[in-house]
């Protein structure tokens, strides 16, 4: 077991193992973005910092179903950091606020070596929540998006070459307005931040249930890590409207694999870099 | 203006100032509690941090007169932390939270440099919200307990020695019983974690008042932060009735000020270390 899943073992709780907690009609969810663990300073302007702190976070409340509305902010400021970066990170971070009306409640700054955004999103579920264990047996599972180009940015840049401003790793391309929609038909989902290696044991464990592959995917896209595409699986009897939903909200879906009865497991560790 | 402020300047929000933000029934707070700058290893054993790092949390809870129930985790942990000393932290996180009946339901934990905790606690309201700016002219300020002792403390790690694991500095001790009592005759709270000289102007500025002083303090007292004390006012005609709470909960309180029309400004700045 390595640290953060022993870590994770100290705290035995039903509400952990999705992406946000579910407490009566509001979902929290909290995800660190830290210098050194989830970027480089050279690889994210100051104002893509702070989005993507929100967006990562947002994601989480997404693939809830649940819509944010509220944020806290944990916001740890190196010495060398100016005052232009600092406006320039909350700029980055009210401008995604405000994109999904969410408001900033509160939070806490504090000094040390290296850039830290701690968010927690208050989400409200208007509708019921998605969770990770709600995979049924014969179900599909599938992706939206594109796997694959978030590794290779990564890669790009560990290279010390720079990698465009379009780039998923830059600015994820959260899938609400297919994942909303669609939620109703959806058995069970969470986002892909570790890749898929890493992601499919955990739905598939809460689930209690094993994976038939139906079509082979490549090694990059088994791989890439922050995609922030929504791994999710529902019953083939709704494959139909959960295509034309697709197809409505210009949303790329890969359906990959059926969930069978029996376990899943890997050896993939989770990567950021 | 310091970063921390200029940080907090960029957003904008009626909810902000405030120990916590509420939000209907609820009061949502969020400290961070790092390594370098609330701590250094050698002061603290594990358990003590992750200890220290809730109850700094639940002071905010207490002094908006809410009842802790939730929080969320956010874990930084550098490689050199064993896995002992990540169970310890977690006790010290987990007795904590049963001793003031919180549930843990989420978090996230990353790999860092140094050890940090972000707690986010989600309180219900079951009375009234005590807030900064409440504060009416005439009214008395108080403060709980003694401060000075953590100043004091603070010297004597800066210079090496050890100090008591009874110091208010390794584990604050929380006025709950106190004020959730006398909340109803209270008009403005926050909890003195900068000390006296630096959280004076932001209750007094959130309220537009002045003060005057009826009881000399000592530099150590204007000046201890991270005592977890009670900062507060309240109408005269209370005094009594404060006073047989205090008495009835086994609460020292020191009457110190009056506030009065006007306003106070110092250039005293925050300290942890």
């Amino acid at each position: 077991m390595d640290k953060e899943a022993f870590a994770i073992s100290c705290f035995k709780s039903p509400f952990l193992g999705d992406d946000g907690a579910v407490v009566g009609d509001f979902v929290y969810s909290k995800d660190l973005f830290f210098e050194g663990t989830h970027f480089k300073k050279s690889w994210l302007t100051p104002f893509q910092i702070g989005q993507k702190a929100m967006l990562v976070n947002i994601s989480d409340a997404i693939v809830m179903n649940a819509k944010p509305k509220f944020a806290l902010l944990g916001f740890v400021m190196p010495k060398n950091l100016s005052q232009n970066e600092i406006a320039q990170i909350s700029l980055g971070i009210k401008k995604t606020c405000k994109d999904y009306g969410i408001q900033v409640i509160g939070g806490d700054t504090i000094k040390g070596d290296k850039i830290g955004i701690s968010v927690t999103i208050i989400s409200r579920l208007e509708k019921k929540a998605v969770f990770r264990n709600g995979v049924k047996n014969g179900d599909f599972l599938a992706f939206t998006g594109h796997l694959g180009q978030s590794l290779k940015n990564l890669k790009t840049l560990l290279n010390g070459y720079e990698i465009s401003s379009n780039s998923r790793f830059v600015k994820p391309i959260l899938k609400g307005d297919f994942f909303y929609k669609s939620a109703k038909f959806i058995n069970a989902a969470m986002d892909i931040s570790d890749g898929l290696n890493s992601d499919l044991p955990k739905i598939l464990n809460a689930s209690k249930k094993g994976i038939k592959f139906i079509k082979k995917l490549s090694q990059n896209e088994l791989k890439s890590g922050e995609e922030y595409e929504i791994l999710f699986s529902f019953s083939p009897k709704n494959r139909t409207k959960i295509e034309q939903i697709a197809k409505k909200t210009r949303t790329k879906i890969t359906i990959f694999a059926k969930a069978t009865k029996g376990h899943y497991k890997t050896n993939a560790k989770s990567h950021h870099f």
